[in-house]
């Protein structure tokens, strides 16, 4: 265990946490954006403001690392975690948008699997960002990540496969591959976030 | 401030201001391609021209900071602003070259609407990039700059809605949307540019 | 020349080797499910394989890089030289999968010129890394790996002319489309790998 000449700032677990639960509630708005009932302008307008108070929070991060003279761990790590959770938002932003904007009238049950994998994958990982601070109990938290990937990837080609059956108009084929991908991109972007927290991990232990 | 123990060479910010005045040309490029009167080979091979010469400008940056002891801030900064200057040059020529290959017919008025946002984008860019060296007044550069993003941001998502109305026939869409996606990654790649001088920014106040 | 404190540790250039190794294997691979006679889904699940066995390796580098006091050379390029091999073999495997789940049944001459191209990419690349050691003779390498990547570039767009001719229907373009521009995202991931190289060399010298 390294010395530490001065009290380490706390903050920093705060904000990865918070940035964290933005994805819970990201996760949620996907889930409700796919339901038959829902008022689709309505969730994505909400899904924006969930999307900026994200940005604020990685500005938060990005500020408090440049302002910080000692700093829980590597700085270019902080980085990397900070920005990583903003990419899966931005991915789960995108998707929502996405539906609304190509008026996509059938959701194929896939994308309920895929939108499952995110809530889960969401859950998980606010729940790990607090244990940043004692390192502990953190590897669970990644190998459940990295199993959830290899479910969403097996929905992923299982989508893709049925995209491509010829059921469907290549209109139609266009769009939901564009949903669809913007899904996978955030499981990915999940599974990023878990690999710098085991690399952060790994340097401390 | 710091203090230096040796003058800091001042190329650096000639070879980013040089850098960004490659983005000015390519910007009008694009802005002559998308005219109805346009010679498309011709422009395509300026294009071309121009991003070898951008090319050869990130190399030089990349040389020079690999042979300079005192750079004037980090190094991996220093990358990363040439880097983010020639992903926005790739990212231009991309879109060139994709109007003349897909032999793109009709061009809706959204592209020309993007491309006036990179052009200004890049004017803005190219007036910056020498305000390194003081560090002065780079603030109104990257708000502007962000400002312009969500423009760009507002004029792609009503190109998608009108592309997915209808009204164009699918390998149509497939073909716009893929320059369409061109330009907004070029308006999407000069906002990492200005966060990344308002990251140097931070760090040099 | 910098004073070594310590011997230091070879098999860095190992896991390299090993790690290029593979993507020669997954390029042959990729050619095997070119042919008109593949056993495709058995073609596909040996390239599985190749890629576990290459995340592996890449597992293998972090790990080592994580525990080892003194690196031959820079952290970060070592992260960066083994995420970048990683990355070519993602976009083989990525290509696999898409001819598989497409069931794309005509594949144009040009995407077998591009898998040559990646056959060579992956010789010359496996015959390097051993060589990072000495850090001799890896110009001929990188600069025949850019040329290569011009080559490719030169076949993608021959390619993207093709499909948009007219002559493929539109769900035949989105799925060739696919499947080219990983085989070009495998190209392009090569010659980062050697613009890494080139980087760590010119640090080197």
């Amino acid at each position: 265990m390294r010395l530490r000449l001065r009290p380490v700032d706390t903050s920093f677990y705060e904000l990865f946490t918070k940035s964290a639960q933005h994805l819970v509630l990201g996760a949620e708005l996907l889930a409700e954006m796919l339901s038959d009932s829902a008022d689709r302008a309505d969730v994505a307008e909400r899904m924006r403001a969930a999307e900026h108070a994200a940005d604020e929070t990685t500005h938060e991060i990005v500020k408090k690392v440049n302002s910080t003279f000692v700093t829980p761990f590597d700085r270019e790590d902080i980085y990397a975690l900070g920005s990583g959770l903003d990419d899966v938002m931005d991915m789960m932003d995108e998707a929502v948008d996405l539906i609304l904007l190509y008026e996509v009238t059938f959701l194929p049950p896939e994308l309920s699997e895929q939108v499952s994998v995110l809530q889960r994958c969401a859950e998980l990982t606010a729940e790990a960002m607090p244990r940043l601070q004692s390192m502990k109990e953190l590897e669970d938290y990644w190998i459940e990540i990295n199993r959830l990937e290899n479910t969403g990837d097996k929905v992923h080609r299982k989508m893709l496969a049925n995209l491509f059956s010829g059921e469907y108009k290549t209109i139609d084929v266009l769009k939901l591959k564009d949903v669809e991908e913007s899904l996978e991109g955030a499981i990915d972007a999940f599974e990023k976030v878990a690999n710098i927290v085991e690399q952060i991990a790994v340097k401390e232990s």
